[in-house]
C-alpha cells in the first residue's frame, strides 16, 4: 500500500450511499505530509511527460493541484463554478453534475488562460462517475489544448468514470483505486 | 516592492467598482513562483509564532493556504460554503457577505477539526471589507481556539477591513497593501 492508501485505511470512513469520508486529511482538513507526497507522486508518475499547465476545479481539487503545480513548476488553473466580478472577458463553459451536492454546476475558465496547443495535466481529488472530469476535458478540448494526463487522488473503481476515461485512451493515474468498500464492516479493498 | 507587489503592477488590472483583477496569477490562473514565495514569506513573517493549523475559506484562499501549510508543516483546514454529503457530525457555522458574488454565504467547519486551545493562522487571498475574515475569526472563537495571526495576500487598504482587524489587536500581515488605485489611469499605489 502507498501512503495515501494507508491513510485511507487508517483515517477514512465508509458511509452509506457509497460515500468515502476522507475530510479528515483530504478535502476539508488537509494533511500536509499526504499533500506533499501526492504532488511528488504525480510528478514521478508523469515523469517525461511535457506539462504546460495543471487544471483542476474548485474547491477541493485546489489543494492537491497546488501541490502538484509546485512540484511540476507550472501554472495552476482552477475552473470556477460561480460567476465573479473578477473574471471578465471570454469564457469557456461546460456543465457537470455534482453527486456530492446533488445539482448541476456550470463550470468555466477564462478563455485567455487555456490556449491552443497547450499540454494540460488535469488533477482532482475524486473520480467516481467522471462527470467533473469530463467537464474539464471538454474545456481543454474547446480551447484546442491537449490533455496529456489525468491525476486523481482517489478513484472509486466500482463506478464507471475511470473505465470510460481509460477507454478514450487518456492516461489516467489514480493514487488509490477503491475496488470495493462496505459501510457495515468499514472494509476498504484497493485494486 | 516585493515580488507580489511587482506582479500586481505588471499583471494586475484595475477595473471599475474598486475591482483589482489578479486572476492571471492569484485567484484563477495561479503563478507557482508567486505561490511558493507567498507561503515562504508568511513563514518568515510569522517566524517564532506557534501555529498548529492554517485556516482558510474555499475557494480562492485554498491555493495560498496550501502553500503556507506546506511551508509551516501544519494541517490546513478550509471552511466550506456549501453542504456536502461528505461532511457529517457537528459543525461550527458563521455567515459572511461576499462582495464578489453579491450574496450571503453560510460558512462552516466540522467541529472535530477545530479544537479548544489550538493556535490558528488564518490565510486568505484578499482582505477588503473583512466580512470573510470576521466569519473565520468567529469560527475559531466558537471552537475556543486562538487566532495567532492573519496572513493576507492583497489588502485593499482603502477599505476598512484591515483597520478593524488591527484595532482588535490581531496580528495581521498583508503581503501587499493597496493604498489607492485608479481604474482610469490603471495606477496602483502601495502603502
Amino acid at each position: 500500500m502507498n501512503k495515501l492508501e494507508e491513510k485511507i485505511i487508517s483515517d477514512g470512513k465508509v458511509l452509506e450511499g457509497n460515500v468515502l469520508k476522507v475530510d479528515g486529511f483530504l478535502n476539508h482538513r488537509v494533511d500536509v505530509e499526504i499533500l506533499k507526497w501526492m504532488g511528488e507522486e504525480f510528478r514521478r508518475r508523469f515523469d517525461g511527460v511535457k506539462v504546460d499547465k495543471i487544471l483542476t476545479i474548485e474547491a477541493s481539487g485546489i489543494a492537491i493541484a497546488s501541490s502538484a503545480a509546485l512540484c511540476f513548476g507550472v501554472p495552476l488553473l482552477f475552473a470556477k463554478k460561480s460567476q465573479s466580478v473578477n473574471v471578465t472577458g471570454d469564457k469557456l463553459c461546460s456543465k457537470v453534475y455534482s453527486f456530492t451536492h446533488k445539482c448541476w454546476n456550470n463550470i468555466f475558465v477564462s478563455a485567455e488562460y487555456l490556449s491552443k496547443g497547450e499540454k494540460i495535466l488535469i488533477v482532482d481529488d475524486f473520480l467516481a462517475s467522471g462527470s467533473a472530469l469530463e467537464g474539464l476535458v471538454d474545456l481543454v478540448s474547446q480551447a484546442g489544448a491537449e490533455v496529456v494526463g489525468i491525476g486523481i487522488a482517489i478513484e472509486k473503481g466500482f463506478q464507471d468514470g475511470g473505465r470510460r476515461i481509460r477507454e478514450k485512451g487518456c492516461r489516467l493515474e489514480s493514487l488509490a483505486i477503491v475496488e470495493s468498500m462496505d459501510c457495515r464492516t468499514g472494509e476498504i479493498i484497493f485494486r
